[in-house]
């Protein structure tokens, strides 16, 4: 038996208890964004420590001021490229926990009727389940052949759904400890159940929350009804004019930098197969919401958003209040492309707000997370490895895509460490993350894992 | 001493116990619109049930498919009018609890830097301390007398802060048991802390809720931004359209119905040496924000308004989460004036809302209560009377005035008893009610309840 046959029996073998250590992990509530969680949050990453540790890393739990990040290092062969392995322990909220079918923090497995099973539970997609494809491809490596083909150094984070704040810092004061020849990043998606992906594109982020205030108290709506302003109304008008009839972002120069999407790459999308009816049919949806003249490929993978990701004011509970609040807020994100100045759009998107209140209404903002967007070279000649190694896994020819969401950590790799980076994962749109009831096909974590021993054994050639 | 300085100088001589029984009230949580609440609500019935025939009512607790009403009969003198005393004994919600200074359901005396002192907690100025003024009225005419001076009905309803979805079934069922020849409704205020005021005319309520639906379920922004709906984009526009620029209501024939406000009363207001910057400043405010070129006072007596009092939707909580949630909802309430015909409002707002719709997107809505405005006649002998009782009581003339909130119950005693309202009321504009800190001043129950043993013996005369 060749050596990566013998790492891929192992995988094989040792499914089950890869599977109890992925589920001793996502047992663990470590939500970042909700300060309530610091504890489980540690735990996360001293669960992670512990492991690498004992499959032979060098690995250390490293305090920020604020969740740990585990560093771990692995030598390899004379020669051998050194790969810098991300992913992050910390999972989104759970909230509305009543829509969640099982407990989010008790995860199982669910066989579904056409044979599949998958995995449930808050984190097993987002991403845990992914980043422990990785550890168990080490592991199946250090087992059979008592080493790896690549160096390796491991690098979880444990805010990556609250903003990353401590990231920037940790990655400018620890360049040496993080170097390498380039970074594997696990935090995507496969094209389709068959077909492996590897992410060429990313959009920025731009988080930003904003709270009107009015009067000074909440009030009686009989009293002060239509004479006192009622903050409600003024967030409202705010979000209503964040867009225009052609569903554009009307934020002043919020275009600035959007590329036009080649002629070339539209041509590859149309022959991915890739059904609009579908995608959104299965959410239950079947008119695209983004900007007209664009097509639903385009807008979520190549053209910046605005989007509201909560609101709140006023009475809330069962029945009715007859109040006019005394503040209301929201929770506005945009995704970035091309060239788009995540600290420009800030600027003008404050000055709009500002410009849109009431001269005797105020506004407080708070800011979650500004990145820009992030272009990888479809030359790089690790993507050609890796996509040959997921083609041989999936018995499919691997899919080069752009990708909607963000992961400014990409962008951070390129600026600090001056690497760049492989985002492979094997996630699907149904995943449900950031949703109740997240789960992970089981096969994305068995054939992910199986995945990763060939993307090692493939680098070091 | 006559008969009315002895009724007096008992109620001021047993203030201290007069307190101790609503304090009692005050205890019991008596939240209507929430249904944990039920049994406080019971609860706070069967208290006043009791204390009523403690002295000399013939008092019951009738159930309804909601919270029971108290129905109280006591005999007059031989030819002496037949009053209908209307209260209510349940209270708004207390959120947000963190703002309140005392737990909202332990009522304490707060004494003023001015040497005044209030009662604080939830319900002591809506409507508990209110309608108490009237039971102790009675209680020391009793005491001193043997008797009442006018025939008495006593009815307190449970439900007027949820709807009162059992009120009109209940006249309509029992016009016989509160049949009486006016009606005394002790839900208003007083004109400032010396002048004491009865109210004109009220102003209808429709309360409306809407929950728009987009996805399924809640999507992750990366993978579905810009493509899927966003209800709370949706919902943004809807609450936006709902005013013009003048700050009107474009609900379609809104206005039909609404009088122009006659120059005379107009001209009575503008004697009352009202402040709009003092109204406004004392909320923090200073720009009215109701309909250009109307008063603020004729925008909160005599326009009617629409207003958002609740929205929620999305992730809500510490932090950001990047989702694009599947619904929001929002609480709308319109309060109306002249023959604005609620049902035809209703009808009208839900077209638009459907008319606001992307195809793939639905919307539920509930109904909180549809009301139509009262005018009561400025002729009426009684009010002429009671106001002149309240003058020798507060040493000022007595201010007819126009008022801002909505009593329904006004209307449906027209319209199903067919008698009239005297509306008398005690309350300050600084009360807070339906807010946190809700307060009532000593001097209102104190006052209210002397002013309550006059305005019976004027109305006997």
């Amino acid at each position: 038996m060749s050596q990566i046959d013998a790492v891929l029996s192992s995988i094989d073998a040792n499914l089950d208890t890869s599977i109890e250590r992925l589920f001793e992990l996502l047992r663990v509530e470590s939500i970042s964004t909700d300060p309530a969680y610091n504890g489980e949050c540690k735990k996360a990453a001293e669960i992670l420590v512990a492991d690498l540790n004992s499959i032979g890393f060098d690995a250390k739990l490293h305090e920020t001021p604020g969740h740990p990040m585990v560093v771990a290092h692995h030598d390899g062969p004379e020669g051998a490229p050194h790969v810098l392995f991300y992913g992050h322990y910390d999972v989104q909220p759970v909230d509305p926990l009543e829509l969640w079918d099982e407990p989010p923090f008790q995860p199982s497995i669910k066989e579904m009727p056409d044979g599949s099973k998958q995995m449930t539970g808050r984190g097993t997609s987002d991403d845990k389940g992914q980043l422990m494809t990785f550890v168990e491809a080490c592991r199946a490596w250090k087992s059979e052949t008592g080493g790896l083909p690549v160096k390796v150094t491991i690098f979880f984070e444990g805010e990556e759904e609250s903003g990353s704040p401590s990231l920037i810092p940790f990655l400018e004061a620890n360049k040496e400890l993080l170097k390498a020849d380039f970074a594997l990043v696990c935090d995507t998606g496969m094209w389709d159940r068959e077909t492996p992906a590897i992410s060429t594109a990313l959009r920025g982020l731009l988080g930003e929350e904003i709270t009107i205030q009015a009067a000074s108290r909440d009030l009686h709506s009989g009293m002060y009804g239509s004479a006192a302003s009622n903050p409600i109304r003024i967030l409202s008008r705010i979000l209503a004019g964040l867009h225009d009839e052609k569903g554009r972002c009307t934020v002043p120069g919020f275009y600035d930098g959007v590329p036009e999407t080649p002629d070339e790459i539209k041509e590859m999308w149309a022959g991915l197969g890739f059904s609009e009816e579908e995608f959104l049919g299965d959410i239950g949806l079947s008119i695209p919401a983004g900007e007209s003249g664009r097509s639903v490929l385009e807008q979520v993978w190549a053209r910046p958003t605005c989007e509201f990701n909560g609101v709140i004011g006023g009475y809330t509970g069962e029945g009715f209040k007859t109040v006019i609040p005394a503040i209301a807020s929201a929770k506005v994100s945009f995704r970035l492309v091309g060239t788009q100045d995540p600290l420009a759009i800030r600027k003008a998107f404050r000055a709009y707000v500002e410009a849109s209140l009431p001269a005797d209404c105020s506004v407080t903002f708070e800011e979650h997370g500004a990145s820009a967007a992030v272009h990888l070279g479809y030359d790089m000649p690790e993507m050609k490895k890796a996509a040959t190694a997921l083609s041989e896994e999936w018995g499919k020819k691997t899919a080069l895509t752009g990708m909607g969401g963000s992961i400014p950590v990409v962008g951070h790799f390129q600026e600090i460490l001056g690497i760049e980076s492989l985002l492979v994962g094997f996630a699907q749109d149904d995943d449900r993350i950031h949703s109740p009831n997240e789960k992970y096909e089981l096969k994305s974590f068995h054939k992910g894992a199986r995945s990763w021993a060939r993307i090692m054994q493939a680098l070091a050639e």
